[in-house]
């Protein structure tokens, strides 16, 4: 099953893309779509909407693991996150994809096995698992393929690979 | 000019549409899309986008005014209104329609006089303005005509006006 995480965000939306078959992860795709600060935040709610659904339209993911929104002290910045975070929801169900949220906890626990891991521990085991020679960047690609890894981890996931398996999608 | 105000939420988002005209105001419509509590979060945002974009695309404003978000206690409900407020300025920018912000304090300002007048007064003023013999009801709608009101009355707007007047648009 393909499945896509994603780091919401209104300057840097990271994405990471990977097909889970047999518990083993092949790479397909990661990186961001990115914002000029200078620019109309409609205008940047627009480049976020056409590049997400531009991705799904291009890998047709079988799930979406999108972060879980937490509240930090600086307000403007999460208003500004959920705004990015409603057209990127948008634009998944409007694809038809069933989307997952997991908090940092989750996919700490669903990568390294540990809640509270650190945060260069969770790179570490994203770059074994996915078989890669260097950490990915940029670091919301990275988590975005945290998150991938753990809505493949989940026991919903492991559901929805058999469906796939026997359905022959 | 014609301006469509909306107060932006998931359950209820509020809109009124005004045609304003030599300091006068005409009546085109106003009420509220709605949301089921019980339907899935982003199946909610699909029906906010399409509800905001058919008005937009049968009324064709001029310009839309939009409720500031500021952020209340509940942090649930702020980032699910800033999630829904995202795909509402989506729909606005798409369609090529200028938004402008106001916060509760410049509402009242341009509609009362009275930055800290109560809502009772600006509700008042809103019938008046608008030649009504009752209240626009849900609120969600007055308060969105109360936002188109303050689009009218910004100086802004009344460059808008003239040029539309100069270009015959």
């Amino acid at each position: 099953m393909v499945i896509m995480g994603i780091d919401p965000g209104y300057a840097i939306v990271g994405f990471g893309i990977v097909d889970y078959k047999n518990s083993k992860f092949e790479l397909l795709s990661y990186g961001a779509v990115t914002t000029e600060a200078k620019t109309d935040f409609s205008d940047r709610l627009i480049r976020i909407y056409e590049g997400i659904d531009s991705l799904i339209k291009k890998y047709r993911p079988d799930a979406i693991a999108i972060e879980r929104l937490y509240f930090t002290s600086n307000q403007k910045t999460a208003i500004d996150v959920a705004q990015a975070r409603g057209v990127i929801l948008l634009a998944a169900r409007q694809n038809l994809i069933n989307v997952s949220e997991y908090t940092p906890l989750q996919v700490k626990g669903a990568v390294v096995g540990y809640g509270k891991a650190e945060k260069k521990q969770v790179m570490e085991m994203t770059r074994v698992m996915l078989g890669l020679k260097e950490y990915p960047k940029p670091d919301d690609a990275a988590d975005a393929l945290a998150l991938a890894i753990c809505r493949a981890h989940s026991g919903d996931s492991k559901r929805l690979e058999q469906e796939i398996l026997r359905k022959g999608w």
